[in-house]
């Protein structure tokens, strides 16, 4: 009887038992005219006290939203896992909005772009808020940066315009650049505003113009490009990768079994966690 | 304007692309006199025509359903990329349902007991139809069994009883044995059915039970059990590993960071298709 | 005492239990003029009788001999845990020598030159020879060649000139190709001998060059192509998966933590060899 | 001609880059009477300055030496490569010996026996001498300790006797106690010293013994115990898993393929060092 009573019990705790959190939270911006809709993963022991944490930027892709990576990418759970078992450090993760389901009615993106400066947003607003609120520790060597196709993108141009901020940035299947045309596009359509701003953001071209100075400074960051064999953006991160490489600035480069989706994505988190937990060491 | 539509027909391929499917198929059973839902996983090409596959039964755990794995465990996006990778063979999968979300109202489990003589029902009538019916080798060399919890011990119990039939058994945080006391649940709660029936096909009264001869037999099979440092059910593959270690019959065992749950199976997955895919050789 | 000599007992059987054996053979070469080195894996249980195994050709590197695998790549002791876990099929693995330490004096190479026709006497006289006398099946189904930096080039042009006889192929830090001028060496240096050959059977420009009929037959091969990050040939491996992809042949490419160096080769060994297992599938 | 050159300078470079480096020390003892000789890890950049770094002991096994870690472990060369990488954090290893290849005739172990205080030496003379003069921070926040099978047990024994000065301790396949008689062995025989040394310093006793406030010092270090599932000694570590996980003593079980050899401890060390690199996090 005990031990039936025990293997319900085991069963019932086991699917509830979830360590952390993710709460849901609204940041009021200014600079965008409205609130921004942003999931925070607390670790256990959150509640505790005044402890203060390192701090990592989860970014979704086009097409979708703050939720993305709670739901489909299973972010709680594998944080939740890792950190229990000592592979990755304690650490909040704040996961903004900075896109909609519907990319060509309602404009995606990290970069500013006329109307809406979301990378304005981002620094100016965002980080200040949430450091604050979520008991970051909140300087270079306690904070990092990661995310998907667009937000891989995003993530990589936002430690090259402030290579002071992060100590590490982890790339997944990054969309770097945009090398279409865009004049065959409607041009009310929201498609063509974040192409366009991609393309001029484009972090390869970075790298080429970069003056010496700024070159250090990109040293000071740990880089990763990690990407699925499958991926038709693939070309980017090997473009990257070999141009980085020509101006010194050492970078991980992964290629797995995998294509553009959320297969890979949650598949390579946990390395992408552990990658930036061992950048926090001081 | 090229480029742009070819990264949003990318985009859409991208999440649309998923080679094979999964199914949903009613059995007929005269056995359990009622129809049984399956799954079935069909690999990429399959409608092309005649070609024969080696089969694997996928087995869900208790207070789920035959749609656990392919849901909750993604198992169809899993096997179309192991597939398309060259990782595991080309293989048909037969998720069957054993279980209901409320195992206290309706009976689960995978043995016989009194008005459910569901192993009956999955050798005599499940086997013989999706395997003509899907087109499978059918022969030993080409058939292999995993699941989890009461699935894994379902499986582990199933190659026990009829080890002439699967090559290999991969049991995932496998339910082996029970044996906490029953008299203590409420008669009419099915849970104390289910619970008397996994001690009553005790996988390890089986081992050490086994004449000679059955262990000879039990040697052609291919074992491993996987499971979570942090499962309560630990003990019981690891007390499996020694005592089938004593009798002489090979058996991997796998412990790895996690618990009983849904981040588990998937994450281990691909290892157990690898396992029985190697297993397939002739 | 019982428990002491038995960990005395167990240790001295664990450094000693090696189930399989690396032996080493000399093939006589009329083509070449002269005798062949090579090392031979042979499966636990070789010796127990009749039994027909999968072969897999696994080719050294530049400035290496057929000893390389064995000794620093541990193929051996690899191939013995992988088999006992079942995780790769029962195999004979042969090691041809194709090269010698010092590659300026002594010519190395797996292609046909001027003299030493070595593409000719491995198909010619080394397969007959060891598949005859070392029981392997024989069939395109169950052969497959692997190899690393000039043994990975080597591995791929043999299967770009005979995708009837190998059913995969895993090239591992592959040299595929040499762009670079040969006049600056100095003509009584072999190494200008093995560049031009590299060069002359380039397995890029065989891509490109292909007719259609050919490109079937490449697609009839499973082709993997893994190499470091921080390896130098990494854009010939990268260039090859793009070209190949463009062609329509399927192939993976695996880019890890890594160099070019024995650090790399054994720990990507076990997914070599299970990338081919699973292609002996029948 | 620069490319050929280029090839070989590459090749050339590829097997001499070796960016840290293990030194051989000689660390004089007045508690043992004689020298002690010591392996140092020391990583890329050591010479540069006055730069401060964790350290991770890195103890061997029984019939070894200092140097089986750095030349059958191959420690120098993945220490390299994952600190390169980013994967582990700058750290000095060291890798004292405690051992002889006649266990008989010489005396191994890490415990203090009649007429070698091996554990004196260890905490009152080496760690203070190898601390200072390499560099190390030296507090419990950025000390680690690791080691196979003796040396797994000596990790994990010197963890609970100095809770206080190690962050993280990683068993490998470790010897936590010796359960067999040593009255058969010849009293001459030193194995029946090191046996009895070990069963007197029973790991698994430790955590049945401690008391409350011993045991809320032992939850103070992050644990894992690796071993194979062919390794003779896996029942000391499931035992000894399930003994912490009684008393409330977090700890993570990793069991993988292998055996108790050389195939085993290079291949789990990658996961041991990024383990206590995550540790070392302030």
């Amino acid at each position: 009887m005990k031990r039936i009573s025990l293997f319900i019990a085991c069963l019932a705790l086991s699917f509830s038992a979830f360590a952390g959190r993710v709460v849901t939270d609204t940041i009021p911006s200014k600079i965008l005219g409205t609130d921004v809709l942003c999931n925070v993963y607390l670790p256990d022991g959150w509640d505790d006290g005044g402890k203060q944490y390192p701090v990592v930027y989860l970014l979704h892709g086009l097409s979708d939203t703050y939720d993305g990576w709670a739901s489909h990418g299973r972010a709680g759970a594998i944080a939740d896992r890792l950190i229990a078992s000592g592979q990755i450090a304690e650490m909040v993760i704040i996961m903004p909005n900075a896109g909609h389901p519907n990319p060509r009615k309602v404009l995606n993106g990290y970069f500013n772009t006329p109307g809406r400066n979301y990378e304005d947003f981002f620094f100016q607003e965002l980080m200040p808020t949430v450091e604050t609120k979520y008991r970051c520790i909140g300087d270079k060597g306690h904070r990092a940066i990661m995310g998907l196709s667009m937000g891989g993108g995003g993530s990589t141009v936002y430690c090259q315009h402030h290579p002071g901020m992060f100590s590490s940035c982890y790339a997944m299947s990054p969309w770097l650049d945009e090398k279409g045309e865009v004049g065959g596009l409607d041009p009310d359509d929201q498609m063509a505003v974040v192409c366009r701003s991609v393309h001029e953001n484009s972090a390869l071209d970075f790298v080429d113009n970069a003056d010496e100075s700024t070159v250090a400074q990109l040293r000071t960051v740990r880089w990763t490009f990690d990407i699925g064999d499958d991926d038709w953006l693939l070309p980017l991160s090997t473009e990257m990768h070999f141009k980085m490489n020509r101006r010194g600035i050492r970078n991980e480069l992964r290629v797995r079994d995998g294509d553009h989706n959320w297969e890979y994505w949650p598949m390579i988190l946990p390395d992408a966690l552990t990658f930036v937990s061992v950048g926090f060491v001081k």
